[in-house]
């Protein structure tokens, strides 16, 4: 079996809970990594070169795209921001199962690259739930509340070719689901054609 | 969430261990059913209606066929068999994860019809396991061998479409890690696409 480990992307609502389910996931196993994001943007107080980012310039990062270094990249208010490839390949190849944060349209450009990518989207309980978050409970003025509305609306694009729901009611549910998910995926035909082709090929060196 | 239970398909090589591991499944986890099949051949000693087949005459099956009521059907030795709907979606919806064992053909036209079907193919460690079995270590003449290494090429057509491959080399690892998977079926996109549904509708429902 193919012994890398998973290439995770991790989509979902704004206020689902994302970065917390991460967090707890990291603490109580072992064998993940988080992708690292390069950016032509200055670091701000406090943020580590090849920890929270890695820094480059505009020439350096331009340079990446003509190499085709990064699985998908964007510029956004002036400023580039892309997923090197070279970083999630090399934690893959030491058999730690990667986790991408990214929103959907992203996600879809890397599974066309990485078909064996896992893509989990995490979404409060139900509609119901996520529209009470959206929404403030009618605290929150009518413009705010259709603003992010219809970026949730957004956020929700696509989610048809994700490969799991992941709902988060309770988290620590939510923690445990998520990683037997991961760690089923290990079985998953995509990442495993390597040893189907081999099979097929001794079925036929006898022919 | 979607509360049905899972729709299983398995496939193997022959010799891979389906119906053992199936049994063991069964044995040790509860809320399983295997699928029975409709047939108009004659019932052998010891066969029980509606408990091995549903036997029918060829006037009933192919009445069955216009109406429908077939995930697959398909003509062998002069009898047909079929995968009758019915009792796979009565047992569905009291939220039994359902097991229909057949072939790669016959898995992909049910995939067709129901996308949220999980596909599993069993397969021994590797290439060289099973040369070995189909090959009996030398002991069968060459034309047995030849035979057994081309049905396996059949079997073997089509299971890039597959969802999971369950490596059949500890039994009881097997069986736990095949009743992983198929718990974690239950947050697979393709079987709660009602859910997006519903909270892109909620979204809309602000603008």
């Amino acid at each position: 079996m193919n012994k890398d480990g998973v290439l995770i992307v991790l989509s979902g609502f704004s206020g689902a809970g994302k970065g917390t389910l991460v967090k707890r996931l990291m603490e109580l196993h072992e064998g993940y990594a988080l992708s690292i994001s390069a950016t032509t943007r200055a670091p701000r107080e406090g943020e580590m070169e090849s920890v929270h980012y890695f820094f480059k310039t505009r020439e350096e990062f331009e340079q990446m795209i003509e190499e085709d270094a990064f699985f998908e990249h964007a510029e956004y208010c002036g400023n580039y921001y892309g997923t090197p490839k070279a970083y999630v390949e090399e934690q893959l190849s030491k058999g730690r199962n990667v986790i991408l944060e990214i929103e959907i349209q992203g996600a879809l450009k890397i599974k066309e690259q990485r078909p064996d990518a896992l893509l989990l989207f995490v979404t409060p309980k139900d509609a119901e739930t996520l529209r009470e978050r959206l929404t403030g409970r009618g605290t929150e003025s009518p413009e705010v509340v259709e603003q992010r509305l219809s970026r949730a609306g957004e956020e929700a694009e696509g989610v048809e070719h994700y490969d799991y729901l992941l709902i988060n009611d309770d988290l620590d549910t939510c923690v445990e689901e998520m990683h037997s998910i991961i760690r089923d995926a290990r079985f998953r035909v995509t990442r495993n054609l390597g040893i189907i082709d081999e099979i097929k090929k001794s079925l036929k060196k006898g022919e």
